[in-house]
């Protein structure tokens, strides 16, 4: 790739599209890790997309859509007419076939089922049912699983026999089943090493091992992956005991990452799935607005209440100035106690209904942070205008504001767990509407209560 | 545990300390999972914790550190005199010695290291050496190494041998040296189950196997093993090749896990390190008030502009409702895009210089977003005070800023990226300081100007 050291990744591909050789960019691709294939192809525009699509066989869209996040792969293909779309998803493993079918619109993934040959349609369509946070979404179908009955010299010569199919699998373990396919024990490659060769393997295995479900949740995944610090995959049977996958580590912690990734976006006002740039301009204008318009909304609720005390600002219109200093501040004391505590319920620390335990740990720490940043935006207000009454209206409702923005942050999010809503996505409007309201109430009615010495 | 049943692991935990019987908490906690240690330390009370530290041996006190989250071990051992604590320390795995002196103050982790044995003390050192989101802070020393002349059967007789102590080294690979520690290549287990016992190992190796230097970024580690799907650790040599650790694919995603869990408690205004509401009271307090004191500070700049225009307010004092609309609002619409550049940078999608990448993509995004709540603002203003100019003034006022806002949300993480200040610490506070004097100035001189028809 050396001619093309100067140019970046995308340029290079810009240029071979432009000239429309199927067999240098299929070259290219390969040539390009999976993080270097995916800044590549997101770089591209519309038009770009569409001509890598038609000049790629369906064979290397299926190993390029491989490479690249689910999200990216099926912004891809959404597009696509669903006959060729089926096509490429067809060749793709499984497991990762259910990620981006999943990822795609209901209407869309069905219409590529639907145009997939049924056997292949009706795998897809079982890991499809499975959520994404759960051990069926999350597990892989490429283990080894072999009868009680076979021998150590078996299994070893099956795997030299296969070496290229399984290379892929990450195989540390092989499963040991029942002829119905019950799940009896597992194998780890290191004891078969160390066995002897005629012995069959249901003398070597480890019986009993820990297995989940498909309907185990990620949180007790990782609980058993850090309970079991040497795990490297934990067998998933169907409600009938049955072997039908394995959930990797990685994928546990993946996952995890994800989670902790979209709690990020999700608190920042990125709703309704991640983000990236190379999203059409639409979607993401869109997304931002499902959360940017519900909160003028409550935003215009909360400074309704400035409104009703027109008379008072009237009269001293320098409260006018501390009004957003306490509506952003509170916002800011709530939001520090709402990360803590989204925090404290993924870690599993808190459980949803100990708002016992929240408001006592929250309520000293806002009263002692509220009375310093009282003092600060009181004394201010004294040394600006002169006037102690001021300085007292404005800092001891900042006080009592910031008191109560981290006994309401530190609990809303329990509240919305229980009710089962995202706390990510929910807790910050709800807080700041509240916090805003009260705080105004608070300036304004304290300052009405005392306007003769203002 | 039965005879507990209704009483919460804590409460059990407590209960226990009162009798004093040192052997039944021994006992008790052996019988929790790491999950379970950490909520129920973590609920105990000073008092308490000091008598859970003295009934236990140090033997089990390190055993019980290792299960425990670094910050929360840190926590621990961080009253107790230097001399204990090494000699508990000392009995931990090196590689988590490391860790929690890291988590540490300096002056205690060094007062720590002073008390322990000379040679623990310098290889914790060395270790310690290493910053923890490079290759030398999350590898492990525990791995398996041979010489390049040893046979296959003679590495298999060293397994069998030694089954109990590499039973904890998640061994998957085994390493080939040459004398002088230089690292010549690596040898699946197996591989070595498919080889022949008589061959030496260098012809079963594969040879110039993927490695990282102790220096490596986390950034590059992720990277390294997205690009490589089925590598489950990746050697780790020092500046002169020799190898000293091993870094697992587990330890990288746990590291980029924390690391998104970190932005995402950053950027909320948790700074200065995780925040547990086990933590003392004015820890919290005081890590809290470092991100909200200078941001007050910064709120009385923004709001000085209102200042300069109280005569323009006092004339429409209709105005004041709607400036702590604007400023939450272009908050919001702000710190989407700083979430989302946030995101792109720690993905690698986009490079601390493509300002103009982040212009193009954001500019016509605000426009929209801009114009669509700018129409929704100024249309309640018109309909509450029916009066069109003040509907312009906001409306246009909201919709300019809207814009402001993601341009500044969207370059401002690029632009501390370059600065190598942390984006996720300071986006929020610059941010906010800026979109809210441009709103107020924005609303005040507008209506300034068109103050005969307000």
């Amino acid at each position: 790739m050396t001619e093309h050291s100067e140019l970046r990744s995308w340029e290079v591909l810009e240029g071979l599209l432009a000239e429309g050789d199927a067999e240098r960019v299929e070259e290219f691709l390969d040539g390009l890790t999976p993080a270097e294939t995916a800044l590549a192809v997101s770089r591209l525009d519309e038009s770009e997309r569409v001509a890598l699509l038609n000049i790629l066989s369906a064979e290397n869209v299926a190993e390029m859509l491989v490479e690249l996040p689910d999200e990216q792969a099926a912004d891809l293909i959404e597009d696509m007419p669903a006959h060729d779309a089926a096509e490429i998803v067809d060749l793709m493993p499984a497991d990762l076939q259910a990620d981006l079918l999943g990822s795609l619109g209901a209407h869309e993934a069905e219409a590529i089922l639907q145009a997939m040959p049924a056997e292949g349609a009706s795998r897809a369509r079982g890991l499809l049912r499975h959520s994404e946070d759960t051990a069926g979404g999350l597990m892989t179908v490429r283990y080894l699983a072999y009868r009680q009955s076979a021998t150590v010299d078996k299994v070893v010569s099956d795997l030299r026999d296969n070496v290229a199919t399984y290379s892929d699998y990450e195989v540390q373990y092989a499963y040991v089943v029942s002829p119905e396919g019950h799940l009896l024990g597992v194998l780890p490659m290191r004891d078969l090493l160390l066995a002897r060769g005629e012995a069959p393997i249901h003398e070597v295995m480890i019986t009993r091992p820990v297995r989940v479900t498909v309907d185990t949740p990620l949180e007790r995944l990782i609980e058993l992956f850090e309970d079991h610090a040497s795990f490297i995959g934990i067998p998933v049977t169907d409600s009938k005991d049955r072997l039908v996958g394995v959930v990797r580590r990685t994928a546990v912690l993946e996952a995890a990452g994800e989670r902790a990734d979209s709690s990020f976006l999700k608190i920042s006002g990125i709703v309704g799935g991640v983000e990236y740039r190379s999203m059409p301009l639409f979607l993401r204008a869109f997304r931002r607005l499902s959360f940017l318009a519900p909160n003028i909304v409550l935003n215009m609720i909360a400074a309704s209440v400035i409104a009703l005390y027109q008379g008072t600002l009237q009269a001293v219109i320098a409260l006018a100035v501390f009004l957003p200093i306490i509506s952003d501040m509170s916002g800011c004391s709530g939001n520090q106690a709402v990360a803590v505590s989204i925090r404290e319920l993924s870690l599993g620390l808190i459980r949803p209904t100990e708002f016992l335990r929240v408001f006592a740990k929250e309520a000293w720490l806002g009263l002692f942070n509220g009375v310093v940043l009282g003092i600060m935006l009181g004394g201010v207000a004294v040394l600006w205008k002169g006037n102690w009454a001021l300085g007292l209206v404005v800092g001891s409702a900042l006080a009592l504001n910031t008191l109560v923005a981290v006994l309401l942050g530190g609990s809303v999010p329990l509240l919305l767990k229980r009710l089962r809503v995202d706390p990510a996505l929910a807790s910050g409007p709800i807080l700041t509407t509240v916090t805003d309201m009260c705080g105004f109430f608070l300036v304004l009615s304290f300052a009405s209560a005392t306007l003769s010495r203002l």
